[in-house]
């Protein structure tokens, strides 16, 4: 295929004329497709159906340890909650003690963290909100939610540029030596939203290894996409980061997150922090007066459904049958339609929920506009940076899971059009 | 009967003797009894075991406007949600709009709403993090959670008297209007904590039409025990604030809160914070960073259990079944053995969780320990004080719903025989 670099101005104009005919037809279609969020279909929130019947009136509903889980208290959760997701993340349940599960959002969690470090402080820190300065690194391109909170508690993001096998580490190691100011990372350390690529082992080991200028410095440790391998042959593997910290003599680096959003119901799932039992104590110091618990009866409603690992691998299993296929179809059209053609590229990923094309230079947006005007509307671009600001207008987050297959494939068609078009056009434009 | 005051030291003495030999007997039974926190009883959690089963794997997990529930999304509640938290705290659902459905825990809400008054302001006002001082007005004997919170963010908190019809209104005003570093007051309107009392329509207007120095001056409105009557047939009545608000010109004034805790099951509950559009908007400006939305089945589940006030006001009347005759037999124990002896008094309440038994002064720490000793936990004494300081170290609450009756005897002849001991020991003190 000779690539649009290739091509000569009067091929190139050839080449507009007919992406603009294609695009008109399209347009007339009046399409009304979504493929901005990374929601799960209708057809995988009906796999978790038999949850809803796994308590019933008839159901003890008393923990294992013998508490009435309808009435009030156990902040951090009861036992068999903490140890089921410990063992998401790859802890053995003798971590349970390092859990404390909370509500259906984990994002609510990552928030509090940074609400709770800004008005008392980390383990005895200056609380930050007494900071003429906060600063945040942000491997980029990253989730755009956790850019919001940074962003509205008023600190100050730095990017990092994200490879294949996670961030710059060496740009870091030198920032966070050097900064007091820096006080976190985002990390989503495998299958990051929205590259889809996971921290190779030294990443995860030099994160570990850390020496922070700033005591109060933590990993906010994103673990989403844990156990949502599209393919069970090829499965990213990551590194524990609570072992690889400790390991390291920097047991309260790290604080990790994740939650059933993306197993079960996103609306109402189970969420989870694991963390050192230091930073736990602190936590608990503020959560205590915050609330008298979480929603005990939906813990036990899930460690009932899905068992333990093993039942969940068995489930993620049912949610790979459906959007497998929706990921290869993208992919396997892009490779049809754009490979060597000079307008883009992307990564082949073995799980998580997105992803990723990057356009070429200064395309991104006017791809995602020409994408909505026929209809189809995709995540922002500039979403995956922080302040929403794409120095290259490059990267465009694909969110294949939540439209069924017949309407993915209109709006993988539109996008294809719009990333030629836009690409040609820029051309052009030289 | 003899009151303490007028016996001679003799008769003091030789009463004492007789009250020791009691406490003595009492201590060899080896009791472990709590009447120390508002938790409802296993029997009154029974109550809601039906709502287990009104969804299951075959009910379409929709709500009324369509939106599937499952997935992620609808930040303030499911409309029939929003319309079942407006109907508990007598609003009518038109009024729907004006409410945010939160999570399990009411008290997580007014957490929030003051880390997030901390951190940003209210309604564009200067963060309150920023400023010197904070100050809080709290009615007193007052609830102790909602001092923990006010003491954790360090609010400087100022005692304002409770009344029967309310807080002292004078005091209120006065403070209010003169001090802009006062900004806010928490109430407990209906049956309060632990008081028992309500609101007179005089109270509820005077805070209504307060002038108050800070613009961000809010009323914490924590409507508890909004349906929470012991007695059909003499419920008390409580104005109802956003209406009265809005009539003198204060829209904005007050933040209202609710839950189904003590309705249906006290840690799996839904609550609710119910307040003026603008002041929604402002906590939705932070809330959309915070989370993606609550869990939104158990929002169906409870409506479709409860269904509406008057399936509230039905199921309310079985939890004044189980719980009227526990608050009447120690009620009418401390009629037997301690009207007119002067060793304390208390309130006969139409609603709510507690009984304030008001010992002579300086007595209150002498009965709580002595009841520890003898294996009757009770909540302690000052906890109903900001800072625990009860100036006249006086105040008791007696939560009478968790205990099976037998042991709620039990413990109410204990707590009975150290006031009266208490209260002599006093006298012979001076």
């Amino acid at each position: 295929m000779q690539s649009y670099q290739e091509m000569s101005r009067e091929e190139l104009l050839k080449e507009k004329e007919s992406l603009e005919q294609q695009y008109k037809e399209i347009c007339k279609k009046g399409l009304k497709l979504d493929m901005s969020r990374g929601k799960p279909s209708k057809e995988q929130l009906e796999l978790s159906m038999p949850m809803m019947d796994v308590l019933t009136s008839k159901t003890p509903l008393v923990s294992r340890a013998g508490t009435d889980i309808r009435n009030y208290g156990v902040i951090d959760g009861i036992t068999e909650g903490q140890e089921f997701i410990a063992s998401l993340v790859g802890l053995g349940p003798e971590a349970y003690d390092n859990v404390i599960v909370y509500g259906n959002a984990s994002l609510n969690i990552m928030y509090d963290c940074i609400a709770r470090s800004m008005l008392f402080g980390v383990n005895g820190s200056t609380p930050w909100c007494k900071l003429d300065k906060v600063k945040w690194l942000c491997p980029v391109p990253g989730y755009d939610r956790h850019f919001a909170i940074t962003e509205c508690f008023g600190i100050e993001m730095i990017n990092v540029p994200l490879y294949e096998d996670g961030p710059d580490m060496d740009m870091v190691e030198k920032l966070v030596s050097e900064d007091d100011s820096i006080k976190g990372i985002w990390c989503v350390p495998k299958y990051s939203n929205p590259m889809g690529t996971s921290y190779s082992d030294e990443t995860v080991r030099r994160l570990a290894r850390l020496k922070p200028a700033a005591e109060d410095f933590r990993i906010y440790w994103d673990n989403a996409y844990c156990v949502h391998d599209l393919y069970e042959d090829k499965a990213d593997q990551i590194l524990e980061i609570l072992g690889e910290c400790e390991k390291a003599g920097n047991p309260n680096l790290p604080i990790e997150f994740c939650s059933t959003s993306k197993i079960t119901f996103s609306g109402a799932g189970v969420s989870g922090l694991i963390t050192s039992l230091e930073n736990k104590a602190d936590i608990l110091k503020r959560l205590t007066i915050q609330t008298i618990g979480f929603d005990k009866i939906n813990q036990l409603r899930h460690v009932k459904f899905l068992k333990d690992i093993d039942g969940v691998k068995a489930h993620m299993a049912k949610h790979a049958a459906i959007i497998r296929p929706k990921f290869e179809m993208i992919l396997d059209r892009f490779e049809e339609e754009l490979k060597g053609l000079g307008a883009g590229s992307w990564i082949r990923p073995n799980g998580g929920y997105f992803i990723t094309f990057k356009a070429n230079e200064g395309c991104a947006k006017n791809i995602v506009a020409k994408a909505k005007e026929a209809g189809v509307v995709l995540t922002g671009a500039g979403a995956p940076y922080p302040y929403k600001k794409d120095p290259k207008d490059s990267v465009i987050r694909i969110a294949p899971t939540l439209p069924p297959m017949e309407e993915l494939k209109e709006a993988c068609e539109v996008f294809i059009v719009c990333a030629k078009l836009a690409s040609v056009e820029k051309l052009l434009e030289a």
